[in-house]
């Protein structure tokens, strides 16, 4: 392809974005297609010569499109939705015409630097300790693929501190502890290093969020037993609920200890609302900025970025400098060898790494902190239209306290003649099967989509706002579809007749 | 920004990344910036108010765009170049589009299923074990981000596995074997897993790859000493030289000690050359084919794919569940729960994944396998009209056998009275000493982007050519800039005067 026909494919890939957006509500959510279906229905090999790029683009709208789970769709409420703004899309259009794998300052000078900015700015849009800021020549920012890789690199990065100030504890005894709400990233770090995991108990009546006495008794169990806990994933706004640590609490414990706990706090959905004042004493920013040796937000969940740019912040860059750099010959630089620069090859697992903050600088300059704050606001608003819709009825109820854009409800039916809740007399078992069902047939819809979660044996749905084009009608909608499928449920498995 | 905002910026983002590749060959490879350079131009903070999209993307233009060191300029040949073709623009284009981060199946079914079928197009196109085939259903390869990545999930893997076969054996008794010449991502996998490495030697009489009889040797002292060898990154093109592993005596050696041990091959670069049959013998494939548990190319160094595009096959996918599932109530679904659909999140070390199959597909079908060899064989032409002028030299000559597309050499002048190369006289310290001078010397050039090396001492010059557009009047033209930037290096450093 020449340039005018990238010309030419380029416009043309553009109105059909156009086109895709417009139409975008009217589209089914999710495809109504079984594994196996795309493999099928393609050639079982490349072909030998080359194909002209219209047939190939027409094929992606005629038989790939159509088999896509619309994230940015409006009434797209599973897992955490992810970003999707034309902003964003743009940045990686530019960036994808300067490919340049980033893995130190000369590989492309500017990619570096910019990064080095957003991080800053990003760092004060959510109001991060001055420690955290690139421009503090100590600490410091880059950005990650995921909040699992921030996870794994904030573990690595742990465990080489851990081990360094404490070189005869072999690895056996040393452990990360996880609580049972943190999300799978902690348990897969631990599972990648292969070190031992601890899970702390979070429970219902501390809604879910881990509490600094539940903490100090593990670390006193696990230190009596020469056992060594060197890192804690604290989180703020849990996968399964939104569920916040109490990192208050956590910190005190820590610093009562000192035992040279790494604290990494993974905000990875939360971490966004950072940019409104009013969620800072909710998120325990005060103990993050005084204490967390690592912060993780996900900008490509609620930050407005499309996948992927998750964002890590470190008190102390050379924690990941020791951890992390291989420097061969052939990766040394005149800057790097000087350390003018930062090379970001050593703040991350790999050594390649894409132009991301390109896109990051483009979103933040088209929003500003008032766009941010803006959406933040909108979501949180529309969820508690939700939350009055869940409390007003006879039919649902919330399991936890609704958290930010999220609440976690499930089918607990009024009792029309004692006008109790169900749960009063039905067994646990009975109401989880009851909601499994629930969340089968809202599963079986195209029109809708959300996920479900077990928050300590309470099987239960999750309702998570995010995209960008959901509105009050979108809520209106789901919840109707809700009760409709909850009266469906309720006589598929005979609790009517009671 | 509305839908017709962004057609309009999606269309003159076409036009000036058009005006930006018809420019491209007149702008210096890399910029003339100081690390700091770009903090200084912009403001300390996001704006508090949102930014016209037309100033952001003049300001693209002016500051950052000027920043970049241009990867894709027909005058870069440092590292290895990275892919860059219209195609695979388009391809991320359109992925953003639809953004989903493609853990699951059910986060969308096309990316899920397009990745399994263009794994399988690729294993073909590279002559790969039917092993290694999704459609196998027992081996699989997925994309991952860089070879960096997959190599760090080869091991992880293979200690799994051999854990799992060996339950008592301790992590501080396990070893990594690399060699010499393997990439810094053999390390950096260790250093990431806290496990031991032994780097075995890849001598300059056996053109620096490893031999059997070396692996032979390591295993036995190291078996010897209770120490538990478990896995060996092997190399097809190694960075510093494109030196090849003798993998078919590796893999006789492995299968005469049977001891479990897992053969990674890291074929970042030269991987992509394995589309042309000449190259299978080179390559050893007979033998990979055979033995190894694990493969991987990069696509976007020289697989006329856009950074990021790695691959990572294994001879089977229960090696990657074992190694890396972690499974919470809120990520199960019922075609994971059923097996009937591959989850691509327990196959790489995060959780969420880009939709890169699109890309992938895009370039395999408008270049179909001709496309590849035809550029792969260009590319090695052009390599070979370099080493003729070099072998014409008098002041040049190659440090080891050239590559496919990448040359190592140094400045080695003939002396004019003896007629004899300098190195005959002069010692290995002033050589290297001279060339450290000119490889200073082409670094300060913007004109051409050359990086070094060092072969077991010897330090040298890489030439690697990948760009689609690099020409003969190039290679013409880097040639005659090293020649005099020689000369000057000669005079500068009084060599002349001898």
């Amino acid at each position: 392809m020449d340039i005018e026909q990238f010309r030419k494919a380029g416009y043309q890939a553009i109105d059909n974005i156009c086109d895709h957006f417009y139409n975008l509500q009217n589209l089914p959510v999710r495809p109504d297609v079984e594994p196996g279906f795309l493999a099928k229905s393609l050639p079982d090999a490349p072909p030998e010569k080359g194909e002209d790029f219209q047939l190939i683009a027409d094929d992606y709208h005629k038989v790939i499109l159509p088999g896509m789970t619309y994230w940015p769709h409006p009434s797209f409420f599973g897992y955490f939705p992810t970003a999707c703004t034309f902003e964003a899309i743009l940045g990686d259009l530019y960036a994808s015409s300067v490919p340049n794998p980033g893995f130190n300052w000369a590989a492309s000078p500017a990619a570096t630097e910019l990064e080095m900015v957003v991080m800053d700015w990003l760092a004060k849009l959510f109001h991060l300790s001055p420690d955290f800021l690139n421009s503090s020549g100590i600490g410091g920012g880059a950005l990650q693929t995921t909040a699992s890789d921030s996870a794994l690199i904030a573990v690595v990065a742990a465990r080489s501190k851990y081990q360094k100030n404490h070189p005869d504890i072999p690895i056996e005894k040393m452990i990360v502890y996880v609580t049972s709400q943190t999300h799978s990233l902690g348990a897969k770090a631990a599972l990648v290093l292969g070190v031992q995991v601890r899970t702390l108990e979070a429970t219902t009546e501390d809604d879910f969020g881990l509490r600094g006495a539940t903490l100090a008794a593990a670390l006193k169990e696990d230190i009596d037993m020469g056992l060594h806990p060197f890192v804690l994933v604290g989180t703020v706004g849990t996968t399964s609920s939104g569920a916040v640590d109490n990192i208050t609490e956590i910190v005190q414990t820590l610093k009562s200890v000192d035992r040279d706990v790494w604290l990494h706090i993974d905000a990875a959905w939360a971490g966004i609302a950072l940019s409104c004042p009013e969620y800072h004493d909710w998120a325990h920013l005060k103990a993050i900025n005084e204490y967390a040796h690592s912060f993780c937000t996900n900008l490509h969940k609620w930050g407005l970025t499309n996948f992927d740019a998750s964002t890590l912040w470190v008190r102390n860059r050379r924690w990941l400098n020791d951890a992390l750099d291989v420097t061969p010959e052939f990766l040394r630089t005149a800057q790097g060898d000087a350390g003018t620069a930062i090379d970001y090859r050593n703040w991350h697992l790999a050594l390649g790494r894409k132009f991301r903050s390109l896109k990051v600088w483009f979103v933040l300059r088209a929003y500003g902190t008032e766009g941010f704050q803006k959406m933040v606001r909108r979501h949180v608003n529309l969820n508690e239209k939700f939350i009055d819709l869940v409390k007003s009825s006879n039919l649902l109820t919330l399991v936890a306290t609704p958290s930010l854009s999220l609440s976690v409800f499930r089918l607990d039916p009024v009792d029309t003649t004692s006008g109790e809740r169900r749960s009063r007399s039905a067994t646990a078992d009975a109401l989880n099967t009851l909601n499994v069902q629930l969340h089968k047939r809202l599963s079986s819809r195209s029109d809708v989509w959300l996920t479900q979660t077990s928050l300590n044996g309470t099987f239960c749905v999750r309702l998570a706002i995010g995209s960008t084009n959901t509105e009050e009608k979108h809520i209106d909608h789901v919840f109707k579809l809700i009760c409709e499928e909850s009266e469906a449920t309720l006589k598929a498995e005979k609790w009517l007749k009671d």
